[in-house]
């Protein structure tokens, strides 16, 4: 949709048709989570625009209920079927492919059992709310321990749900170092939340009106089962076309977002990314590159060229009171890389000396110590993490060595840091085994 | 003393000798308005390492109650007097003068009746404190409106003090945008505070146990007055021994903190900096570039030669519940360095698009109409800002253009931050009139 609304505000007079499979369009995925967390709350106040604005205000073909299931590259059309299944063929000059990512779902028995749901669209979220609001669930199960799982125990636990996750491999969070990770690990322990690192799920039954997640060694039993392992990018039309595809499967984009088909465009999870530190290629399904990627794709096609830099991978998510965040590179990604990666892990506070309030803010930070070169950045603390990180990202996005990025002024007040920001500080400590 | 300690780091069998007029070394000078709010609160909290530390721990010939007179840069000597009047004079084969600044008093009548202070030193903090707890202080003038004047307004005021403040100049922020400046307004009458601004103060009296302060136009009645109007460079011994000085007369230092003189080093709130976004000489007295320059000094006496960037001039504050956070030039700075600025001023959310708790962010964003290069950025909003401006500081050391800016992967979540975040919005709103 950001890309359609931007080629309609570029040239008005442009036929702009979109065919989206459910009824849904334009709405904070990201926000689900915090929505399921309160009752009260309707769903489709996640709804950013609604379907009939792209459509009167914008002047957008918007056909909602409209599921491509074919590209035909040579003859520029699309085929598919509507939801009351009528077949239909639109042809193209140029082509959107914003098809997003589906969640990934174990193939075990029981998967397909009611109270046993996925969370990624916006229809996925309307059914876990009906699902809250009609049965008594007391206790629930997430298999994952990634974003979406974490967040969904912190807004089940708001709903006084007991959450137990659990997940096959032995560490919660294997990308960060162990002194950050087990932060996270005492947070969600501190709010209650079962932690089952290490336990294969092998089946979910029903057994007396509740559910029994059947795990390696361990069985846990819940009223509501969230599958939380992940997302895959839908890029099965797109392969059936003859479009490359790269890493986890994901469309092959260059910097203008045009596939290997040079009138077929992808963006948003469905599409690949370059980063910013190794300039390889990465698939990272997150919401503000699929937002910018629509626009460039609009730009593009109206003749205003542009390429995107990439991504440096910067996230943050919240745990209960924590708040976790990174930028660039892990060490395993970095030495995949040909980096020789380099880290350190510093506690510092989040205010200054004697200043009441503060907390520790933990911060790993990477660099290549062949180049000096500043890689990545890991940060966990119950404040001030969420908006520091992107300081170290700008600083990935102009390749900064640690030398350089330990000279630049962040900014000091005694109720928001330390004289020397964490960052700085770790930096400082990083600039020493370099 | 951070340049102290560090060359004994490096070389401890170096002699480091320190001079020290009053007392007090090592202190949180920026933590004493947060101190002063609280009754209850020792103002040695403040201090970070005491002076007997230096002394026994690290073999500093640490001497307080030495007040240093001249210096003699031919005979490489410097002399004084103690607190008991007895004189002193030392040899030096390297100097420092680390002097800091000053408050500015005005020069007007009544400027040095009892309950009428500045405060720079832990002697001034711990002489209003017992002030204040001597006193039955039901009312306080501050005169100034700036960092130290704000940030005592609400320390006064969470001690149920009522506070008014008087400027002789019409504008609260001068160098803010009104967009923005209006809400730091707002936020201090909402906090009751009085807002004279366009007042100068002509004569302080004392009348009936009060203090009058007599402005034009206007007599403000106060138990306490608070002078703080700015504060100046300490280079009257570097003037007076033929150093070389520059902006507001703050000792002229190089990037590797040398004075004109090769054997003398300047560093703290008595010297100056190179702006990174003009490459002119600045003064802009704060503490992370005092303790960097303090260690800069160290690392060339002992032989690594360091040569500092210089600074960005980041700066926050909270003024109650908001903060205000600054970074790179002011309009008026870039018109004056021979840029074409051109600004954009946007509110924006400080998280998603329905997500609880959100305020607004009003970020003011300044670029060269000529190269696109990012020169400055302002701030203001009760969240989200502090850490914010960190961004934008980096991208000022690497010459960043706005366009290059609005292309970096900020982090996003609901909690934190809209999917465009505020500065990312903001730049592409600036790109339009670029």
């Amino acid at each position: 949709m950001s890309a359609a609304s931007r080629a309609k505000r570029h040239q008005p007079d442009m036929d702009v048709t979109v065919l989206e499979q459910t009824d849904d369009v334009s709405y904070s995925a990201c926000g689900m989570p915090y929505n399921i967390a309160e009752a009260d709350r309707e769903i489709d106040e996640l709804v950013v625009r609604k379907a009939q604005v792209f459509r009167d205000k914008q002047g957008i073909d918007l056909l909602t209920g409209h599921r491509v299931e074919a590209i035909d590259a040579g003859r520029k059309t699309v085929a598919g079927r509507t939801a009351s299944g009528e077949a239909f063929r639109f042809s193209y000059d140029k082509l959107l492919i914003a098809t997003g990512g589906s969640p990934v779902l174990p193939d075990i028995p029981g998967i397909g059992l009611p109270g046993v749901t996925a969370l990624k669209s916006l229809g996925d979220g309307r059914r876990i709310k009906k699902y809250l609001a009609a049965h008594p669930v007391k206790r629930a199960v997430i298999v994952g321990m990634g974003y979406v799982g974490l967040e969904m125990a912190e807004a089940l636990r708001s709903r006084s749900i007991d959450v137990d996750m659990v997940k096959p491999g032995p560490v919660l969070l294997p990308w960060m170092a162990t002194e950050l990770s087990d932060t996270v690990k005492k947070e969600l322990e501190d709010n209650r939340v079962g932690l089952y690192a290490g336990h294969a799920v092998e089946r979910i039954e029903s057994v007396d009106k509740r559910l029994a997640v059947h795990c390696a060694g361990q069985t846990l039993e819940a009223d509501l089962v969230l599958i939380a392992i992940g997302i895959t990018p839908n890029s099965g039309i797109a392969v059936a076309a003859g479009l490359a595809t790269g890493p986890k499967g994901a469309i092959t984009v260059d910097r203008a977002m045009r596939t290997s088909d040079e009138h077929i465009y992808a963006a948003g999870d469905c599409a690949d990314a370059y980063n910013v530190v190794n300039n390889e290629r990465v698939w990272v399904p997150l919401a503000l590159r699929a937002n910018r990627a629509g626009w460039a794709v609009a730009d593009n096609v109206c003749g205003k060229a542009v390429e995107l830099p990439g991504i440096a991978g910067t996230a943050v998510f919240k745990v209960f009171d924590l708040q976790v965040a990174r930028t660039g590179l892990t060490p395993d990604e970095a030495a995949a890389s040909g980096f020789d990666p380099v880290g350190a892990v510093i506690r510092a506070r989040s205010r200054a000396h004697a200043h009441p309030g503060s907390c520790t803010i933990t911060t790993h930070m990477l660099a290549d110590k062949q180049s000096g070169r500043l890689l990545g950045t890991q940060m966990v603390g119950k404040e001030g993490v969420a908006h520091r990180i992107n300081a170290v990202a700008v600083a990935l996005y102009n390749r900064m060595t640690v030398a350089d990025f330990a000279q630049t002024d962040l900014a000091y007040a005694p109720p928001f840091g330390p004289t020397w920001d964490p960052m700085l500080t770790t930096a400082n400590q990083l600039l020493k085994k370099l």
